[in-house]
């Protein structure tokens, strides 16, 4: 499995709230719903960068996800502020990929780390070139 | 709020062992996650009736549920063997209610109870008369 | 099952947005999911008022959900943008009942709407008076 | 990230039928509910290794997720028959791998596949020898 990390300081962030439903007997949050949060950061990193996610579903596009990888070093808990910091890592012309730090708010404390691999397809499930302008859009988020 | 009970002794039952990931932080089934029960009930039931719920829905008809309640006795916890009763307690030409009971496997011991409510639409969301022969499936399961 | 409506004007909100996750394969919120909506409304309560529902948790107190009503009108979406409405319906020594409204944010349009009920019960799962300053806190809550 | 496969052709299996509440938007298994699948194959593997997860639990011991790996490659569907096989790859004092195959049922048709890494610690979170007997339990399911 892979590193941890987000190399490029051009990152988005957004904050949560765990909820009571995201935690198990443990008394932590699950670990599935990490990937649930990498999800939102993905959404939130789309929308900083000009466009919704939901436009290029509309169109007959999707990201499909073909790899996820999540390291796990300290829990978060119920009722947590949390900052998931999602940046991208690659991007070609059908493939994208991002990395993800779940940050303790106001901290640099990284609780969770993550990355996600996709490949652009169309409605059929075809690999296609990601349509501009949202190639374009993704590609601000780049690291130079 | 209703009435707790399955007044028909026409059900269908399956088995379920509770996950990990259904626990909260209380050590018990998150409450919400009964409902996900109840509608792996609604399938079973469909299932045991005739037909499989996908097809009704490949043929672009929906069960949307209209109303939903839930009533706690005792919680379920991780690793349980639980089975879940489903009873069919109303059907007319659009709607059709469902009724539940959440045991411990094995024994008459209601850990919850519930009720829903559905309405048949088209994939316009257009109320429409649930299509034969899945009407005339559901209505084996319909007390005398 | 029961009525809908907030009889109080004597609320709390707060937002959130749709996470794919929540949606289901007919495009539209997941009907489980209200519920955890509907918790996260407790907490923002529980905060709006004055403590942190941790902190009774960390006491050795829980309020146990022992019954659950859902009303679906019109189905929330990936991305909407929701208001969560939230209200104390009914206190009294061991008992607690919220009401909730699902709304699309910036509206009065209802999409769903709700009812728990709860009781105080200690770390024994036995049935306790809300301690003081908590039942003070809730109280502030009440319609008059 | 890493690679994907079952080295050992030591494994255990478990079937499911996916879950209404399991899909998303896009009509697929959303792709975090994978990670609870892996959950439910470890408890599966347990069990079939001669004990119960739950007890290592009940005695203070946790088998904490360190990291999760998943790769997607073909999705399953509402209703669709699954199998999870599940491998213990790796086996040393305090730590154990897994792997997972999530199969179409009776077939060897691959749809996702991960692998998780786990710390032994005790209830304050120390890292922990797995006690016997679990050790030797785990250890029967070790390639030669």
């Amino acid at each position: 499995m892979g590193q941890l990390g987000l190399e490029s300081s051009d990152y988005v962030e957004f904050d949560l709230r765990v909820r009571y439903a995201e935690t198990d007997r443990m008394g932590v949050v699950y670990y599935a719903n990490y990937l649930v949060w990498f999800e939102m950061g993905r959404s939130e990193y789309c929308r900083q960068r000009g466009f919704n996610y939901l436009e290029l579903e509309e169109l007959g596009y999707r990201l499909v996800v073909a790899e996820a990888y999540c390291k796990y070093r300290q829990p978060a808990r119920y009722d947590d502020l949390i900052t998931v910091r999602t940046s991208l890592d690659f991007l070609k012309r059908r493939l994208v990929d991002f990395s993800y730090l779940v940050l303790r708010k106001g901290t640099e404390e990284a609780l969770v780390g993550g990355k996600t691999k996709h490949l652009c397809v169309d409605a059929e499930g075809v690999a296609r070139t990601i349509p501009e302008p949202y190639f374009t859009y993704l590609s601000r988020g780049l690291p130079p």
